[in-house]
């Protein structure tokens, strides 16, 4: 059975998605990973409540895909055992007036979690060097010349890596999936959106022209990845024709780093230790006939 | 008579603060320079109006120094002849508990303005190598331990000159200001604000305890300056013994980096000036007997 390093991208040698599954082999068992995958998000749910009690550190994590490949649908199911008071969900969609007003990194920026807590990116910064690299949208953007001049994706690489860099050196695990969907996958989901009645909100035209890109897609997610996967900042690459595997996937992604972050309940010092007994004796000393 | 280039610093060689001088120089006329600092607030003014309708470029005007320098009236003499609208003032004084709990950059980077506006920040994320550094105070922030291990200010220090070209890179200026006072200047200004009744608001018995470590952070900011000065974000290390002077050498750096900016109203294309006689026309024509 494959296991996550096998989908683990971390800058140390370049990728080439081809090499990647979409779906997983036949000798696993749904019905096995499953039960992992229900085990993993107990698991998590304990590590989360230590993150949380002990502030130090915070965790984001990014999910970017094709349309249909299952992000909404792998957040929803793999995050919501945990305590939402320690975790935001932010859907980065088309960019507002004063969003594009701005750097691109500036509204993911905004969101960033407070240490202690997680934050699940549905889309992120990584759109501008993806939707932005296929369409040439920086070509219209309202800029100085400089900043269209050149390579302009090259550069946002670095600054994103530089970006990911500094977090990293401040507190912050930013670990990024690329749910990987295959186009007949793809065909399949959009027909089903077509088909039925309430999944019909799920589909746009749009998606359809989008579609026509998939290679240029192929080829922008292969670039971004390998310039931005480092030992600190993975990226995954995750089979997501089986929605039952990708989750199971991410669940072991997210159990990774909580280890690697090793979050402890804060303990208290002597002092503070003794202070605790002293309440501890007011509360039973308590007059209670009063 | 010094000129604006004699003050700054751009990262082509290392500088040490003890070589500039903290007030101008007998030859200088106060009246000749009020005179040419008012003129200066004039051209920046119509410099202002074209940045704003053209929404190209932000502009970031970061200043630092020991207390009494004269940060908050040199913003208010040289920036209020301004339009307010495109134009927002941001004091970072002790980080709030929500940004604490973030990375340092986090607080200032929400504070950008849009493209085509100017923000004035009175301190910055240079607090972060600056006080920090002199009472070592991210040993006892709430972070993992790799964060307090190392260098820290030297990574500091990378992560504000990568964060500073990525602005430049995305359509910002950032231009950093070091109000050099002298240890005497302070001196005087500390006393005036405990003799007159109206400055006391101003003054805190904690001035007292910073200024003990003059030394220490004159060395602070002669290293960040040193590493973080670079032609596109270039630090100004101004004399601010005599605020009239001072006030000059601002609005001098102002008017330069707006001239690098070359701002311009937007010039319609062909059909768009077509559209415009139309509506022209129209209201020509409009029956006003109704």
């Amino acid at each position: 059975m494959s296991s996550l390093k096998d989908f683990a991208v971390k800058g140390d040698k370049k990728i080439k998605l081809k090499q990647f599954a979409t779906a997983p082999d036949d000798s696993i068992s749904k019905e096995k990973i499953i039960r992992k995958t229900q085990e993993n998000l107990e698991k998590m749910e304990r590590f989360q409540d230590r993150l949380y009690s002990e502030g130090k550190e915070g965790l984001v994590l990014i999910f970017q895909a094709m349309d249909a490949a299952g992000k909404d649908s792998t957040i929803k199911n793999v995050m919501r055992g945990l305590n939402p008071q320690g975790i935001d969900v932010y859907s980065f969609k088309q960019p507002s007036g004063e969003e594009a007003a701005h750097s691109f990194l500036w509204r993911a920026i905004k969101c960033f979690p407070t240490r202690g807590k997680m934050a699940i990116f549905n889309r992120s910064y990584y759109e501008d060097v993806l939707v932005v690299k296929v369409h040439k949208l920086y070509e219209t953007a309202k800029m100085p010349n400089r900043c269209k001049q050149g390579n302009v994706i090259e550069r946002r690489y670095t600054d994103i890596k530089n970006f990911e860099e500094y977090e990293y050196n401040n507190g912050y695990r930013i670990i990024k999936f690329f749910l990987n969907v295959s186009k007949d996958e793809q065909k399949k989901r959009f027909l089903e959106r077509i088909d039925l009645k309430i999944k019909n909100w799920k589909f746009s035209s749009s998606d359809l022209k989008e579609r026509a890109h998939w290679d240029e897609y192929m080829k922008a997610y292969e670039a971004a990845i390998n310039a931005t996967a480092t030992k600190h900042s993975p990226w995954y690459v995750l089979p997501a024709d089986k929605k039952w595997y990708t989750r199971y996937l991410v669940s072991e992604a997210v159990l990774d780093v909580f280890k690697k972050i090793a979050p402890q309940y804060p303990e208290l010092e002597e002092d503070a230790q003794q202070r605790l007994q002293a309440d501890r004796e007011c509360l039973i000393a308590e007059d209670n006939s009063r």
